[in-house]
């Protein structure tokens, strides 16, 4: 038995990893004149690492972070105007459509029909949010939690809260590290379902093959078989 | 009787305004080579009003709406090294020592006693919770509630998900537009407590002074009494 099915959002529910990389490219584009492509991603990536403590994650933490990689990258010699295009790429970032994963709708709609839904994802609150507007599931969700990161308490605090046992809670998303080994590590149970865009942050984490704790299915279509089978009889 | 007491942070447990004015000291004598100090002020707060849909509220939409408008008042002509100064700036806000206000400890472990204390905040989650734990003061609260937007629709939402009844609800605040009047629209009840810096788009709301539906307070150390009066006996 499963009481609560809780979803990832980015990259889960919606496609999110492509329009950063849709941006990095522009990002690369932009810095070409100064250094190598190469150079580019690595400098960005280094500074995105070092403002998660302070300026989280999400599209606003992103556009400081492309800032000051464009303001090393050049020397100082990045004018304003690129500048403003950074800023104006993140706007847009915030302003997309959203574009739902094939099988989403029908994958909700039939689950929502027996057991209790949530959200659980991390980044801007605000930016989440507005997102889960858009995307017109929010009514299929008991609960939406938007957290700042994925750890185990987290978990646990959102299952205490919610009086869900972790044995009857499953945790579906795309990200080993923040969906899937945090769960198991509380006593959930958990689906990876691997998206081929990842952010590598999210990839840096020891994959052991032969653990056998989570389930592993390839798009959203198959879930509502294999919680039956998960959760069923 | 009174179950839940609710406490905004910003301005209301912690000094927060006073940073933000700081900033805008910094970066008014960086643009004085452009501008005069009030076509300043105005850029500023037009393009901080612009952008509180897509980016909201907290430093990293503040730090995003001073590049901006530093790329406007300069007519593009602000060197990259100002704009690094702005993120620099944006990062020390976060990383600044919390100042509490004078009287929260002992209020907030009288209140503690006899009724169930509440956060309701707006801002940037990851910079919300990170106050919460850097003040200390976590424990007092049994439940933490970081919001967008303080509408009366998200304070009913909070209630309802929280099984209180309205009229034992006590929203305490700095905010008339934020904290006060939402929360009276819904039924409940509030407590103002006047900032002397508050930012000026939290003022722009009409103030009935023949309103009686909120009581007025000078400073916290006050509350623990007049909770006594509203909801005692």
């Amino acid at each position: 038995m499963c009481d609560v099915i809780a979803f990832d959002a980015d990259d889960t529910l919606w496609h999110s990893e492509t329009m950063y990389v849709a941006v990095q490219g522009e990002f690369k584009k932009m810095l070409s004149a100064y250094q190598p492509e190469d150079a580019i991603a690595e400098t960005l990536y280094q500074t995105e690492i070092r403002n998660l403590e302070s300026f989280g994650y999400g599209v606003k933490a992103f556009a400081l972070s492309m800032i000051e990689a464009a303001i090393t990258l050049s020397g100082g010699q990045i004018p304003a105007r690129d500048i403003q295009r950074i800023i104006d790429l993140a706007r847009s970032m915030l302003e997309t459509p959203l574009e739902l994963f094939d099988h989403v709708e029908d994958t909700l709609k039939a689950l929502a029909a027996s057991h209790r839904l949530m959200v659980i994802t991390k980044g801007d609150l605000l930016d989440q949010e507005t997102k889960l507007k858009r995307s017109l599931l929010a009514d299929y969700f008991t609960y939406v939690e938007i957290v700042s990161d994925k750890t185990p308490e987290v978990y646990r605090a959102i299952l205490e809260r919610h009086r869900i046992a972790p044995e009857r809670f499953v945790m579906v998303g795309n990200s080993l590290r923040s969906d899937i080994l945090p769960v198991l590590a509380i006593g959930g149970r958990a689906v990876y379902i691997p998206y081929h865009l990842t952010w590598s942050h999210e990839l840096s984490v020891e994959h052991d093959p032969a653990h056998d704790g989570y389930y592993e299915i390839e798009h959203l279509g198959l879930l509502p078989a294999l919680i039956e089978e998960m959760c069923g009889g």
